[in-house]
């Protein structure tokens, strides 16, 4: 017999799936959603589904948008001839944060990893290489990870656009090794864009 | 402008009312999500809802149940002169875990908390009451936490319970097994000192 209500085992099982949560967690997570209202919980469950379906990726920046074209691509005040490559779109939410780049942005949606099988083809490489070819940019920065593979993926990229007039860039190593962009404070990542060097 | 599409920030906002989950990490199970199917996603909203709308309390022993009495309270083969007072659905399992126990249980849905304003009239403790007013008991075991808030609610049952004719019991205070006596604190040891047996 398990200890706990199918229903509620189910929805255990669910939490438990995501990234950092055991099943003690999850069990503490669902009990706490027990005690609110029916309304309550169906509010986040339809949330749940909304922002799975109703978010795209941006046609231009490859960020979550419910637009075909993001507010930071379709947008005027930005500097369109910087582009700040991220892996991921919290990295976008990072970098915006500091209020200092004014640029535009190239989510990958992943690194090159030869360790979790990641090659060039799974992220969105082909994408960045297409917008560059377009012309326009003058300097494009790379914003990846501070760790081996931000730095491989970082590396790759540079070697990739060398054949384009354009500079290429990596955030200064203001950032703590072992880190994550997505973490770091305002004022570090303030750091890492004054320091940025061409690669 | 928000850092994340709308749909996507209002899920966040709902993980992050979660107990534990702050908005980085909230952001970070929501990306976690969008990741997945559409089905997967849908099939974790179904689930959380399922759960809530499903599930009701167990008439006699007041634990989460698919119906109107639980299994543990309407099944064969339990002890029905011992019953086991918890705070919360998760003791239960707790207990069960250990496979030893073959009483019933009763589940308070809290604890009495001056300091966070929980009187007796906020936890199932009327039912209680009512159940062991029923006849048929002959031991209560209360199962609250070694806490400030557990052993006082299991103070104040004791003596609501005085007027009946049963045996009142109170789980044993000790060092928990596999731990150092180097490591205990100055009240465990206390305690564990004060219930020494002969062996």
């Amino acid at each position: 017999m398990s200890l706990y209500p199918r229903p509620v085992e189910e929805l255990i099982d669910h939490f438990a799936r995501l990234p950092g949560i055991g099943r003690k967690g999850a069990a503490r997570l669902v009990f706490h959603l027990l005690g609110k209202s029916d309304d309550d919980v169906r509010a986040f469950a339809e949330a749940m589904v909304a922002a799975r379906v109703n978010t795209v990726f941006c046609r231009e920046c490859q960020n979550l948008s419910e637009e075909e074209l993001c507010p930071l691509c379709s947008g005027s005040g930005r500097d369109r001839a910087t582009l700040c490559v991220v892996a991921e779109p919290r990295d976008v939410a990072a970098v915006e944060r500091c209020r200092e780049y004014k640029g535009l942005y190239h989510v990958l949606h992943g690194v090159i990893s030869p360790t979790k099988q990641k090659s060039p083809d799974d992220i969105r490489l082909k994408e960045l290489l297409e917008r560059v070819g377009g012309g326009g940019f003058l300097e494009v920065i790379l914003a990846t990870n501070p760790d081996t593979d931000g730095d491989t993926t970082a590396l790759y990229i540079a070697r990739m656009l060398r054949p384009y007039e354009v500079k290429v860039t990596r955030l200064a190593y203001g950032l703590p090794m072992g880190g994550h962009v997505e973490y770091a404070d305002e004022l570090t990542i303030l750091r890492a864009l004054d320091g940025r060097r061409e690669v």
